[in-house]
């Protein structure tokens, strides 16, 4: 992409209502827009960050057996009544009337439309177990929104729903999905720790959220050191293979991690104080197994082996990519700007034109900028007529992994400068030499 | 994907609320569930065609210059009062208070909401032309919906919206959009025509509506009959050719095309008798010009070379990916089922096993579906239990392009038989030559 031709509005001012780092340089980077409260549009640069931890969500999602489909965002009060939920959920659940006076709502979680699906159509035990996923707006009116895309009332969700026949399936299940969130935070470039976690509004008894931790976290947690180190499970993982899959969860599992509601201080006094982690922490996952909770009263029943008609066992699974996108910040910036991971950079290479208009320099952009493209790598040029402080500037701050710099006097001696955003690190290289590091 | 792992639930009865064919095949074919009036999940195979549907779409925007964003659904009640549009949209728009008794609505197309971005950011011409897009969910309280994801009320729609200086700048603008319509609709395999039209309620006085031909249609169209084999424009079109550009836009106007409202019966009656076309027709695309309708009550001004400010000229451009699936239908079915335009098929290729267990069989289908992973074809490999017959029926009602059929008798033979949805035609080869008429 060329910066002439991209609609990149940077802001010079630090935005005043912005409490959090990731809030005030999601804003500054030009990749959201306030449109109301808790409601953003998400601008060229911010849709590519989202875009892309949209795909390793899906990839892992579907690595682990899940299959996506798509709900709307507006749904029937009926169903809600249903579960019970259409009562309880208060006034955190956007309510409309339709022009036929129909009571709708915008949902702010799918337990009850996808347990309508299955149970349309699933009428054996030989169709289980089944996972299905969306990728999906959501809505959740905050009395308090806040903090940019980490607390939005619309917010976009990735959430899951697999349904067991009984509680060993379903507990199958729910470990596939702690696996592929363990894979989905590494690749997303996040150290994220799964902790024994409240069930809420969802319900049942067996949770886990997935924190990272951060100075600005929303709550406080605990958890052992050695979380810190531990390597994710590989790509190789074979998902079908019940007693490894547990031995995983058992492994991720076994030392101590617990959220403010679950926190047992006794528990956590008896760690080495080295291995004491207490830190503020920012949810990124949050995974439910709930049992029969909606299955029974929806009547989500197959028939048994033996013919018997069986309510299933349901779990959800959830990860907010536009929360994580604001996660990744506060987890990873300087003074400067933003520094992305890799995996989720919105491209992974500025280049840096510093004297449009010079030939040489122009040529050795435009040929930089095609062979980049040709390796598939997003590059962005700053093509523009900015000077160089202004271009360095807004390359520090939309935090982009590589830098490469092309000007006349480096240029002369057949070099560029290849800055490396996270170490600070420069180099001057050959142009070919340049394209080997960044690829 | 392994049918088996899959989730794509058939109905074999034809379901009586579905008027229209496209409706009654995506019930049939798994790929839709209402889930309220109007209102649609997309199964996971609906899903996998709108998405092949949006990639094209998107490819196409890019490739015109346009940029990607996404606005959010819910919109502020206020920014509408600032068009006068709010009071004027009547029962339409689905009108939603928040719990501090903010005015809100689901937005039904976002002209409002780009200029607000447009007007915080854009100061000066310098920075036009400015095209941005964005492909979201809508939101239209339809008093009757139906004909199924054709007209439904939460519908996907691509809105881009354009700005430039002038009229002149704004024409082209709109051009960039016709060819790239045109480009669009090809690809998706649509002949489809624009026609003359009416603005409605976005405004303005230069609209085209793009149209395709099919008995189900919901108006009455008439056009030359010389717009049913017109070559749509190359990939090689430079949109910047602002003279070239209008070339093709009046290529693709000089014939007589106009919608029932914008119909002429003098001119129409003028054409010779063989080339004049009536019939009914199915809306894509509309795309619009409206100049300073909405720029110069929303202040949505630049700077211009003389300082003065000057308020934009707008254009916007729609098109929905949910209706553009069932206009797919409409336009290519048969008594069997679905027949898919190969670049939106869900998948490329059905490879049926007709004997599963049988253990050459199963080598040979495992074989190929490997193969066609590997060449980058989506295959669904049907490894059921189901009858032979139930298979076929299956295949053919889903309507991919290819389906390769392994079974024994012909395996004793070295061969597997590949049938072309399309054309029915049928072919014993071995599977190394199937693997390349398919591919």
């Amino acid at each position: 992409m060329r910066l002439s031709r991209y609609f990149l509005p940077i802001l010079r001012e630090t935005p005043k209502e912005a409490e959090i780092v990731s809030h005030r340089l999601m804003l500054r980077a030009g990749m959201i827009r306030q449109e109301a409260a808790g409601i953003y549009a998400l601008l060229p640069l911010g849709l590519r960050v989202v875009n892309k931890i949209n795909a390793i969500i899906r990839e892992e999602q579907n690595r682990a057996g899940a299959i996506e489909l798509l709900m709307p965002t507006v749904q029937s009060a009926d169903l809600w009544r249903e579960s019970g939920r259409y009562d309880d959920y208060g006034k955190e659940m956007l309510r409309i009337k339709d022009r036929q006076e129909r009571e709708m709502l915008y949902g702010p979680t799918n337990e009850e439309m996808i347990t309508e699906i299955f149970r349309a159509y699933v009428r054996s035990y030989k169709d289980l177990p089944l996972n299905l996923y969306h990728i999906q707006w959501k809505f959740r009116d905050e009395i308090r929104p806040r903090f940019g895309l980490m607390r939005g009332r619309e917010f976009l969700m990735k959430d899951a729903y697999s349904f067991d026949l009984d509680q060993a399936g379903a507990q199958h299940s729910y470990n596939k999905m702690f696996v592929a969130y363990l894979r989905t935070f590494a690749r997303l470039g996040l150290t994220a720790i799964p902790m024994v976690a409240d069930t809420g509004p969802i319900g049942g008894n067996l949770s886990h959220e997935f924190i990272i931790l951060a100075s600005t976290g929303e709550s406080e947690v605990f958890c052992h050191r050695d979380y810190l180190s531990m390597a994710p499970p590989s790509a190789g993982t074979d998902f079908d293979d019940k007693a490894g899959l547990q031995a995983v969860v058992d492994q991720w599992t076994s030392l101590y991690a617990a959220t403010e509601e679950k926190h047992d201080k006794a528990a956590f006094d008896a760690l080495p104080a080295d291995k004491q982690v207490s830190a503020r922490g920012i949810e990124v996952g949050h995974i439910f197994y709930f049992g029969t909770k909606y299955s029974t009263p929806m009547k989500a029943l197959v028939a048994g082996p033996d013919g018997s008609l069986i309510p299933v066992h349901g779990g959800s699974y959830g990860i907010g990519p536009t929360r994580v996108a604001g996660a990744a910040i506060e987890a990873s910036h300087d003074e400067a700007g933003i520094i992305w991971p890799e995996a989720i950079a919105p491209f992974k290479v500025g280049l840096i034109n510093l004297k449009p208009g010079d030939s040489a320099v122009d040529a050795a952009c435009g040929d930089l900028y095609l062979q980049l493209g040709a390796k598939g790598i997003d590059v962005l040029l700053d093509d523009t007529d900015e000077r160089p402080g202004g271009k360095f500037a807004k390359m520090d701050l939309i935090g982009l992994p590589w830098q490469i710099i092309v000007g006349p006097k480096s240029l002369a001696e057949g070099k560029v400068e290849v800055k490396n955003r996270r170490t600070g690190e420069r180099q001057l290289l050959t142009p070919s030499d340049a394209l080997v590091l960044v690829g």
